[in-house]
């Protein structure tokens, strides 16, 4: 836990927040600022900063709890569809990971992905940024941990 | 493999698509219309709908992936971060699970949610939604399979 990080502070019970969700590994409450209500966070209990951070051996508990999560939020919301999301360092308000999970239905305004979508110019391109994404993929496998 | 599924299609390799990461359970490839250049997909082998359809077995492994392609997108397209996301059902455009990774960078024009944040009325209104989920996750706990 590091005393500063607002997310260490609420698995620590201080200050009190609105839990949905409680076990040994990790922890989800409600986000403050809901895009809809019953917009969760799910969080693991040790401080990790980002996805990257998270160890191997908890990568497999944490995704069963997002998974639950999902499943209990549409029962609840009564929603149609869920929206799962993770910044990793940018545009992420507190520096501890977190998956958002928000209720979604039919014609509630959001769309998947509101952002204007790109095009690659050609092929060639695409394929280029294939090649260097394919690159780095090997140097990182397998993972550690 | 569903005969229909565009991702289906895809792993099978007809059309050839610019693949990024190809293991034994799931494949890796640029998204066409991509928010970013280096937008991937990551989608399991077989044909699972959504999230929540994922077997246990394999939440573990598809996610220790998911951690692997945002390193490499990450240093492949000297991003300073990633978003991750999932749409459920709703917003989702093939009926196929799969995980945007997208690389950002600071000032790239993208906030981390660019909706229309809400509020709750008060307090109480935010805990009864809370206790709903709380209800719905210990329905849904612990997952099968």
């Amino acid at each position: 836990m590091t005393k500063t990080c607002k997310f260490c502070q609420i698995i620590s019970g201080d200050p009190p927040a609105p839990l949905v969700l409680d076990d040994e590994s990790c922890v989800a409450f409600l986000d403050h600022r809901p895009l809809f209500p019953g917009h969760c966070l799910l969080v693991p209990r040790t401080h990790y900063e980002t996805l990257m951070d998270l160890p191997g051996a908890l990568t497999g508990p944490f995704f069963s709890y997002a998974k639950i999560l999902c499943r209990a939020v549409e029962e609840s919301m009564a929603a149609e569809g869920t929206f799962v999301a993770i910044n990793n360092k940018i545009s992420q308000s507190v520096p501890h990971l977190h998956v958002h999970v928000v209720p979604r239905k039919k014609g509630d305004g959001l769309r998947g992905f509101f952002w204007p979508r790109q095009r690659y110019a050609d092929q060639a391109e695409m394929y280029e940024v294939a090649e260097r994404i394919r690159a780095a993929v090997a140097l990182f496998r397998p993972e550690p941990g």
